[in-house]
């Protein structure tokens, strides 16, 4: 069978036997228990992932309660880019809420992806602007938008998701206690 | 004289004059007045922009007030990304606050780049890099940092930028009245 993380790079860029190698032996598997940490608040975040399979959240800290502002399943890649690029430390974290199997690469691995795949630089390019729109329109979302907004989001962005993920986190990512979450339900099937 | 863009481009990648003649033919000028909109909430973003000279701010729209998120000036690039990218309506703004010269290039055109130039798809990766890791981590402080946390990342951000940006301005960016910027600003000085 073949690795999804070839068949994932196989839609953005041409992969060539040898591309295919580097990539199976740059990136490496690493298993995550539920409630492991792929990144905590105040870490450097060394590597990118990609999800084999399981269940991730991302979340910030607000005045001292955890927002969600993100998940991640089958087929994405993982990452907080902004510490992963200055090696600074995060503001983010980011947690698995299932058992999660993933492939992990480093920095100085990836940067010799870029020079080393016949399209590395585009492939870098393009999973760079994936991974980025994504967080960036979530943490947009989180600044500005109204909880039965968000949450209509939540149901548009994840609608394969809602089954796998508890109640207290989608009402965490919608911005409200769970009570709350449920009249908004409420109010949107009345509609 | 080189042009500016030439100059910052020549920082991250290496260009032959081939590769210099094909970014000044796909980057074209265009000067905006103070005041004019390099995009409005509501458009798409159909331009990457280079500023030669001059100051912008980008905003959005929080429960019905401007709430600026990052400046920009000479030698920076300018987009809304995730609209850019997605061909979707905006949700930020971006005005120039001084007369402002820039070099702007079209979506197809930065295509052609990327594909043309000897190393234009990492080119195109490091652009990207540095607009969203510049960008979410912006948007990130809005939503999580303290007025007075604000004001101090304003200035390390924006060290010599005080003399050009207004009051009000700054005031929208640390998220307070300008009173209260006062305020901030003694108590910091007093310290």
């Amino acid at each position: 069978m073949q690795s999804q993380l070839i068949s994932a790079t196989k839609q953005i860029i041409h992969l060539t036997k040898n591309d295919e190698n580097i990539l199976l032996k740059l990136f490496v598997h690493k298993h995550f228990s539920k409630g492991d940490y792929f990144l905590k608040e105040g870490q450097v975040c060394k590597f990118v992932g990609f999800i084999e399979k399981g269940l991730i959240r991302y979340f910030i800290n607000k005045d001292g309660e955890d927002a969600i502002y993100n998940f991640g399943k089958e087929n994405d890649f993982v990452c907080n880019y902004e510490s992963f690029l200055d090696h600074s430390a995060s503001n983010k974290n980011i947690q698995c809420i299932e058992d999660t199997l993933m492939l992990v690469c480093s920095y100085d691995n990836l940067q010799e992806i870029y020079t080393s795949l016949s399209e590395g630089q585009k492939w870098g390019r393009l999973v760079c602007e994936n991974l980025f729109v994504n967080a960036i329109k979530q943490i947009t979302s989180l600044y500005t938008a109204a909880p039965e907004k968000r949450y209509r989001e939540f149901l548009e962005f994840y609608p394969d998701l809602q089954q796998r993920i508890p109640q207290y986190y989608i009402s965490s990512y919608v911005g409200v206690k769970p009570q709350s979450l449920s009249r908004i339900r409420k109010r949107l099937s009345d509609n």
